[in-house]
């Protein structure tokens, strides 16, 4: 099988060294040989560790007859759906590693695929065979919930904060030393990333559609060493997570960081290492852990969908032959998400303050669970200060916003309200 | 799709109720529909919770024309190697959970199997979809080692000691109790189910032939509250291991309890669960985990197979062809073992024991990486003995059994000397 690699960076390079360092092994498990014939690039002048002829006239590329898969590493979205599509069309195979592609066009693109294999386990958590594990090896299984750390950026910078006590900001410069962040770090830290993911898992979990756009993401830039001093002292961690969860005939999508208890499994996921819970009727619940980024490890899920393609054994995009065979769920709106909540307030700390704060809730429906004062750290700061923490029961999000909403006209709130919402 | 359940148990039972439970979606996902028509038991006069014809005829169904696909789950190992093998000749697919007719048969299967689908997702780790993730998910990969938690029963005891610091006995007597262990509990706790399983998972990734005779098992049976001591104060976890390391052109395989630091996201798997970690050349490490046993997370495995016959979309056994496609790694011999050790010598507490212990070490090649001796416990015992541990650095397995054998002949020795490998 003839494979054409389209967009030959850190993924692509590995993905042609590792078909020749591994060549033997490939073979005896595709049942035939796999081998990278041309790489497709923007640049031809840049030098590249990669031992494969090379061109910039993708139209070429797409147009040749003896390319039976190609491999589509060009980043973006627009510009890749129009490549992919016309190779669909060519009735050719397609392997992409191209989360952004699928959040916004997943749909559209089974719909082109008809049999053609498409495959995409190296567009979410990297390395990890997530996409197989929810789409076959847990097929039998109504898809109770799927908790994700999908981003190892962000769980590198949380990592760091609980278990080295460093600040938000030195721990992100930290990750971009390290090259675990980009200069801009907004696409990880913001949640967006992780938001791509989700979507793709949730789709094949329960058939929902949506663009990222349409559920609720909040990033981790608001963290400050109050949480994770209120996180240690009532065992919690705090995590990034992707949140995919059955109401009723809805589906709750959101991605936000979390408190979650301190020994459950996905608690204990540390640094940039990605991990996904998922939770079946049947199976109960199952975690997969691994490298969610990098060029080898992604190069190996995108090895592993063109010998699924050689083997003719891959499924069909979403586990199901038609969007029509089961029925998609719609998505929960936001104000109907029910979950517990942690509240920081920094407030004056003078008499009456933390009445009107309770009564406040409870008229809104709050009901506390747990309530802390910070203890008053010596010179740390003199003014009349003083942070408190709540966390509630039970409750929905529209009464949550509506309380903040609130809390920030009161005249007695030194800074803007701060909510981590609480999972297990 | 018509599907017999040869063995109506715990597993049996589930495999028919959610096949009738999660229909549509099953048969969505399978692209038809898939129906238990019968099961065969040894006794029809057992009350059983399932909606599905009995009969204690094996011969009978075996026989059937409209049956497609037959589901092992009787037990033992000679009587269901008869039926598969028969089973297999009339090119009906087979799906088993039967983890010891593998360890024993698996590459007659695997020649028997020819074109006819054989599935055995549920043999290993339950609920867990290893071989898949091992076959498939990882298949651009050289395998570089396993580890794995693959026995709830033992990881409940090895946990319960270490977190409630429960003698082993209390600890055997409390999953007994709670139906974790069985009345005999051998199976268990000595490593020999794990080495079924162990030998399963490395015939995919090495193509390693063997029977459980051939390999290194030890069980639990031995720690004591003393080794947990001294893992506690060491930060180690103690866990019964189930490992395959490729060595050169040789692979190791071994089970046994065995020492890992507790920061190994390996040592973090507490209770009942299972979970095995594989690392590969291209991936880097990964993990997958959940419910090791139990009637609806093994059927959920069972069903997963099903769905996959009924696709196509099912691997050959061993993820190749035919044995002969990648060539077989031979076992390490055991004596050629290499590890670090760790040691629990109860002596005389006299001058110049240490000495000779120390010399003893050093003359058969044994590096010591660390000493401690347990503080005397006021009122613990009033006769004149130590507890000293060693842990080693790197050494060769043949090199710590002649230590043994040597130890255990010196006056000095109290108490038989215990030995626990350590492992990364």
């Amino acid at each position: 099988m003839n494979v054409a690699i389209l967009g030959v960076g850190t993924v692509g390079e590995q993905v042609a060294k590792i078909l020749i360092q591994n060549q033997k092994l490939i073979s005896a498990r595709a049942g035939k040989d796999i081998k990278p014939v041309i790489g497709v690039v923007r640049n031809l002048d840049k030098k590249r560790d990669v031992n494969l002829p090379l061109t910039n006239d993708i139209n070429s590329v797409i147009n040749r007859d003896d390319i039976d898969i190609y491999i589509e590493l060009m980043g973006g979205v627009d510009e890749p759906y129009r490549v992919v599509s016309e190779i669909l069309h060519r009735k050719k195979a397609v392997v992409t590693a191209n989360k952004a592609l699928l959040a916004y066009h997943r749909f559209k693109l089974q719909n082109l695929t008809g049999d053609t294999p498409f495959g995409f386990e190296a567009s979410v958590a990297g390395g990890i065979p997530i996409i197989k594990a929810l789409r076959e090896g847990l097929s039998a299984n109504q898809i109770l919930s799927i908790n994700g750390i999908m981003n190892g950026t962000s769980n590198y910078i949380l990592t760091s904060m609980m278990n080295s006590g460093v600040k938000f900001e030195d721990a992100l410069k930290k990750a971009q030393e390290l090259g675990y962040a980009e200069a801009d770090p907004t696409f990880d830290i913001g949640g967006f990333d992780t938001a791509h993911k989700l979507l793709i898992l949730a789709s094949i979990a329960y058939g929902v559609h949506g663009d990222p756009e349409d559920i609720l993401i909040e990033g981790i830039e608001g963290i400050t060493k109050d949480d994770i001093f209120f996180a240690q002292d009532f065992e919690y961690v705090i995590k990034l997570l992707a949140i995919a969860k059955k109401v009723g005939d809805k589906v709750e999508l959101r991605v936000h960081p979390a408190l979650v208890a301190k020994d459950k499994m996905i608690a204990k996921v540390d640094g940039v290492m990605n991990a996904v819970s998922v939770a079946g009727d049947a199976v109960g619940e199952t975690m997969f852990y691994g490298p969610g980024a990098g060029g080898s490890a992604t190069a190996s899920a995108v090895i592993s969908d063109l010998i699924d393609i050689a083997r003719g054994t891959n499924f069909p995009m979403m586990g199901y032959k038609s969007p029509l065979e089961i029925k998609s769920l719609e998505l929960l709106a936001q104000d109907e998400i029910r979950t517990k909540y942690y509240f920081r307030l920094k407030v004056d700390d003078k008499v009456g303050v933390l009445a009107r704060i309770t009564n406040l809730m409870s008229e809104n429906n709050l009901s506390i669970d747990s309530f802390l004062q910070k203890p008053h750290i010596k010179n740390e700061e003199n003014d009349k200060k003083a942070t408190l923490f709540f966390t509630t029961h039970t409750s929905r999000e529209a009464d949550v916003k509506r309380v903040i909403r609130i809390l920030e006209e009161q005249e007695f709130i030194r800074e803007k309200p701060f909510m981590i919402r609480i999972e297990q």
